[in-house]
């Protein structure tokens, strides 16, 4: 059972950078410097690959794909420590595994580092406020109705590669493989650690939050 | 649980500015004067957060957002004056929170005051009809199948972003949060009032003809 | 009840003419002569008020909206034909209002006669395609998922819009509005009659194949 | 009953194809160059087609339209040899029927071959990956949520034009058809064979992968 939840997790997870980093590459060629249609492209391929892994992969592993959530569950001792932590690791290597494939299949050098400059303030509000979003639409969204959670997570993805000025990352997993791609998606592998912490510090919020708002 | 009702109100009403602002400045930015592009990204990203924040704090306020939609529910008695006026001000004073959480993200003045132009008997009769198609589908949606009105919602706005000529405010507490931002989805405070008393007037066309024609 | 009928055929029938001719000028005029990105909002905002107004109206009449609809029911008897006669009759009128109200919010003349030629065997094979398509998707989403209807038919729209050459009018009633718009959407009346024509056709051969295939 | 079945065969893989060269030859038409925009509305209709014939022909035949699905069912034994035999046979003749139809509504010649190029181990490395992850996707849908396969598959295949670098292809029939098409969506007859071997390759992978994982 054990490892039918991890090969989930890293089926999914590999898909999800699958889908993050191959649009990308397809968008930012296909685009012509129009970035915009690359990042529509972005938005929607994302929306198209997280719903289909939630809900298919959702029933065996509960469709983590993203220690953040993981992290959150563990807050909420909805899974065990050794778990959760096995869990992460394999999200971190299925999201490394899922970036090559992507180079491989769009003839990319497949060991890259990202030179994509993504730092600031205003970039770490973004995954603040981003990630403290997705939190709130996925424990929401179990509490409401949770058959609807794979549409709820794939369309908060989509806009919010729009609304944040980060395009969302909100997954330390995603963020680590990105580092490792210097295509559309990439990011600066030094720029990685702040990222990962602001992401931490918005499930930290969530936590106190969610649980008064959603009167767990 | 007025707290959390009202905590609800805030939440959603502020994620939704963020939507509607932070895409708008995405959009504007990366579409390159392409402004169809940009409105594209901006309409699809407003309806992605409607459909969240319409289905997750749902169960908990019932998720207005909008000063008219609580007015709406006022004239039908179904919420009390008292509780009605808290929507209202805790909407509007989140709608601010939300667009200045929009600039925060990218890096813009906190502060702003819009310079777009919104004005004119054209643009009144496209909020006129836009508020009511708003009320239609709420009420409507209530009445056939109340756990596909966060879907209506979403696609409605998004629609009506492209075939209304003011792209749809059809919201008070939005019209004035969009005053405070000179980016994509501003409007001239001069220009508010007036948006504002047609969509209120749209609330008195809706209460007398739907319950009509919905058979409430 | 009759009323309430007709009312729900003529509000319906006039969104969704908004719906089609005010996307359509709001593409064409943002887009700057890139005809892609209009269609694709067209499309879209299409699809968006289809959904809308036959999940909310559909309770009431049925959701018609379109006599070449109403004729196929018509067919199975599963309307009277006076009720027939009087929803075509508010169809074709309800468009028309549509066409003004979308001219009224761009500020363009109301009166208006398309001068876009849409004439020849390829368009009219188009529309014999599209209309026996969007029946198949009708009867065929009755019998498999009847609550899947409103989607079935806003996705079908807004599919056809691309992969038929006529981009899939599909309704007389549609077709005749229309011609009062001399913007994006519009068509030279003086071809109206052979789009009309080839739809009703479309439906006498659904009215022949689809028993047999769903086996009603 | 058989009859029923390979009707319903025949027209929904016609209308796949009609989905997928119609909306490519309007979006290269209309796009003026700028491929991205052809992709996404070309992605975007397949999504809508797929979506519309799976949910409304399911119920006849399940919605092959696909060789490798066919095989897919029969490796598990839920199709006859016989009936699969007759399936194949009419998805590749139906699908020919649709690319002509294509053709005549877009008033080009009816007998066209591909020039296309579509060859290497990049592009056959995405077919691998794009018709494991169809399989997944179908099987995994039939188990966690039966009703929502149509959807599953058409967001699967709107996100996979653009995360794998061969759009997807990941269907027999459909490479077949698109080879007799030179227009967007075609691919020179020379690289048929190499693709449908992949997609067959992963329709063996994902027969051994595919019931661990979900627990057939």
């Amino acid at each position: 059972m054990m490892i039918r939840k991890l090969s989930a997790e890293a089926l999914g997870t590999a898909f999800l950078l699958i889908g993050v980093v191959g649009s990308g590459i397809m968008g930012e060629t296909l685009a012509g410097g129009n970035v915009a249609i690359a990042l529509l492209a972005n938005a929607i391929a994302t929306g198209c690959i997280l719903y289909v892994i939630i809900l298919t992969l959702g029933p065996i592993s509960g469709a983590h794909f993203n220690p953040a959530v993981t992290l959150a569950f563990l807050i909420r001792k909805e899974i065990t420590p050794g778990l959760a932590a096995a869990y992460v690791a394999v999200q971190i290597a299925a999201g490394l595994l899922g970036v090559w494939a992507a180079h491989l299949m769009f003839d990319l050098p497949i060991w890259q580092f990202s030179t994509t400059a993504r730092t600031g303030p205003a970039l770490w509000a973004s995954e603040l406020i981003a990630t403290f979003g997705l939190l709130l639409v996925i424990f929401g969204g179990l509490k409401a109705r949770p058959d609807a959670v794979p549409v709820l997570v794939a369309l908060y993805i989509t806009g919010a590669y729009w609304f944040t000025a980060s395009t969302s990352f909100a997954n330390p997993a995603v963020t680590i493989a990105r580092g490792l791609s210097d295509t559309f998606a990439g990011i600066n592998p030094a720029h990685i650690p702040a990222y990962i912490l602001v992401q931490i510090l918005a499930v930290l919020v969530a936590a106190i939050v969610l649980p008064r708002l959603l009167d767990d």
